[in-house]
């Protein structure tokens, strides 16, 4: 059976990823970064969340010899030209907590009015192949930023983030509803026919 | 003697702009907003420094009947995509503070490879007159984002910004130095004709 590696240690994104790629690629045994020995994750130095994406999942294939499948996502606030974007978890700085990081933007955005308050959810998969192949794909969700969170499921900023059409807070949604409409369920349902096209 | 306003309350800002505005336009008393009586500075909801330029000079000459002179200006970062920028003052929530500002700004950009550090101070002065004529002007500095501050004058990011092409800080110069260079002393160089040409 094909091996397959999910490059996080988010303990969040990984039951996510690991809900959404199962059932689209059922012939896979799906391994997780757990199942090596521990090693330093690499520094996520890049200025897109395609570059961090590439970063990891190369790290994860180094060191792991599989192919790997790595996610890096945000929240990319118009108001704040596109940022939090790749410093999304660790906005706030260090230790990464998503209560400061959701306080500290409701705080900057304060002053601005609803209809400047637009979003998007993002996320970029990588896949890389011990062959040195690779392939990134970009998950999109639009949205609005409220003024305070609503809902308990979800993490990071999804009690703040209104998706475009939808009368639930991505926190209000089931795991379900949020894979379906969500920036990772988008960029993983792309992603997942290169991954089975080649393995 | 015609008058002048200088629509802002910030002390350090206010006292910048009276030293360069002064020598510039000797023949205009300027006046600040202390000299009126208080009233509620506008909220600063504009997404750019040239919209919160205007929005504070248009409130200051409707409160005091005499054309306006106001800046609004602030530190935009490369890693950031433009940001702190019209938000520099409050990055870290309210209230305001200079030092939780550097300290936060500092910590996002920490992964930020030296290459990548670049930023610019930038400041939009806006000179509205009771007739409803406006002028906005922009000045602009470039440099990087050190890992760590340097010098006790100036505010703001000052000690974190070193300007291209010098060894010092921005708080590390004189007051005349900062004045020569700063994004706020170019600013009101370039207004100052378009000041003297209708007062």
């Amino acid at each position: 059976m094909p091996r397959l590696v999910l490059a996080t240690h988010n303990k969040k994104k990984l039951l996510e990823i690991e809900r959404i790629v199962g059932p689209l690629l059922p012939s896979l045994e799906v391994l997780t970064l757990d199942d090596f020995e521990a090693y330093d994750e690499p520094v996520e130095s890049e200025l897109t969340f395609a570059g961090n994406a590439l970063l990891k999942a190369r790290a994860a294939v180094a060191r792991t010899g599989l192919p790997a499948l790595a996610d890096d996502s945000g929240l990319a606030v118009d108001a704040l030209n596109g940022m939090p974007g790749v410093l999304s978890a660790r906005w706030a700085g260090k230790p990464k907590s998503d209560e400061r990081n959701n306080a500290l933007l409701l705080e900057q955005i304060e002053d601005v009015p609803d209809e400047f308050r637009a979003a998007a959810f993002v996320s970029a998969v990588a896949f890389v192949l011990p062959s040195g192949e690779e392939q990134v794909v970009e998950g999109r969700v639009p949205g609005v930023i409220l003024r305070a969170g609503r809902g308990e499921g979800g993490f990071g900023y999804d009690p703040l983030f209104l998706p475009d059409g939808v009368d639930q807070t991505m926190a209000e949604l089931t795991a379900e509803e949020k894979d379906e409409l969500s920036h990772r369920g988008r960029a993983l349902r792309a992603v997942a026919p290169l991954v089975a096209a080649v393995l």
